[in-house]
């Protein structure tokens, strides 16, 4: 059995590790190996580099900060996510390639070209079988930010920066709708995780023989 | 006045760090404001990102390992390196752009179009006034290493190794001599000083005025 990699992308607040766990336990439950992960951080290496990327009080330059989350990717990609689709694991990460053009492109204006060219490194070519974006107003993601309590580097970065981050998920999924489903995430959380599981039934492979 | 560049490149046990501390001490006796610095680790985030790549013992892939030369250079470049040169200073780096195509491209075998696009991305388009190749064959570095004791994640990567990472130093000063220079790096110490100063006297801007 071939694996499958499905992305979850969305600004800050959007409900993507509720909704993570949501298809998880579906998936779960119907007999599907299934490994959630998530960038950055999602290796031994990258937790060094979340460490850096989210809570660094150094100086932190645009084009370090891309070329770190790329180390990230790299080695994810390397070490967890080939891996563990070549293995056949249904595999639901949080956030990958369209994070990096949403932020360090349209949010801090770093050169689209170059950011994918980076992502073309750091992946090798592994590109997701579905990318679900979960859309959802500026306002409404900062309220659930802020009842979370303490926010880091990204998070912190102010409401226009967020506004051109949501604008670039939008731009990228009007672009190539081809792998990428827009989710209207201020849908009731079941209501969300219901209309998550329509978009991703499709892209499964067959259950495993010995569920049911 | 305008700074300088100037890079030391060489397999290990070159005799780089004391090539540079010889030629500092002439640049000060002359009265130019010097800056000494290093790559991986010129930066308070390179200091962690060295330490990720010199002794790790968690698996780093080739992949992983070149973007996270390249962050530590950008850090490098734009905390660093265009500062001290925008503000005078002649500038001796141990180690730069060359380093990854020697070791990364010949020695690991990775691609050396993607590492000149990660190079430039990483520079922003900062490049050596002066690179001095001090050139050793492999032996001579192997003894000199040895002599000084353990040896890092590099370093230890062997002989067939080092031996791919001098013919790369060799193709890439065959392939654009204009701001490169070999250097014989078996001359006795303070010969090999008074070598470098004839190659990077003339690439001096004038001496401070106070000087002399």
């Amino acid at each position: 059995m071939s694996g499958r990699l499905i992305v979850f992308e969305g600004i800050e607040g959007a409900g993507k590790t509720t909704q993570i766990r949501h298809l998880q336990a579906h998936l779960e439950t119907l007999g599907y190996p299934v490994l959630t992960t998530y960038e950055p951080g999602g290796t031994a290496l990258g937790q060094q580099l979340r460490a850096m990327l989210l809570h660094t009080t150094q100086p932190l330059s645009d084009c370090t900060e891309l070329l770190l989350y790329a180390a990230d990717r790299a080695a994810h990609v390397d070490h967890v996510l080939r891996p563990a689709v070549t293995q056949g694991q249904i595999v639901l990460c949080d956030r990958y390639t369209d994070s990096t053009l949403a932020y360090q492109g349209y949010g801090r204006g770093l050169d689209l070209a170059t950011i994918t060219s980076l992502n073309q490194i750091a992946t090798a070519g592994l590109v997701p079988d579905l990318t679900l974006w979960l859309d959802i107003p500026v306002d409404v993601g900062f309220a659930r930010l802020h009842s979370r309590g303490r926010l880091d580097r990204v998070e912190a970065a102010g409401r226009a920066f967020h506004e051109r981050v949501r604008r670039g998920y939008t731009a990228l999924w009007q672009a190539d709708p081809s792998y990428r489903q827009r989710l209207e995430g201020t849908l009731p959380e079941l209501d969300l995780a219901a209309a998550i599981w329509q978009v991703v039934q499709p892209h499964l492979p067959l259950p495993p023989a010995d569920s049911n």
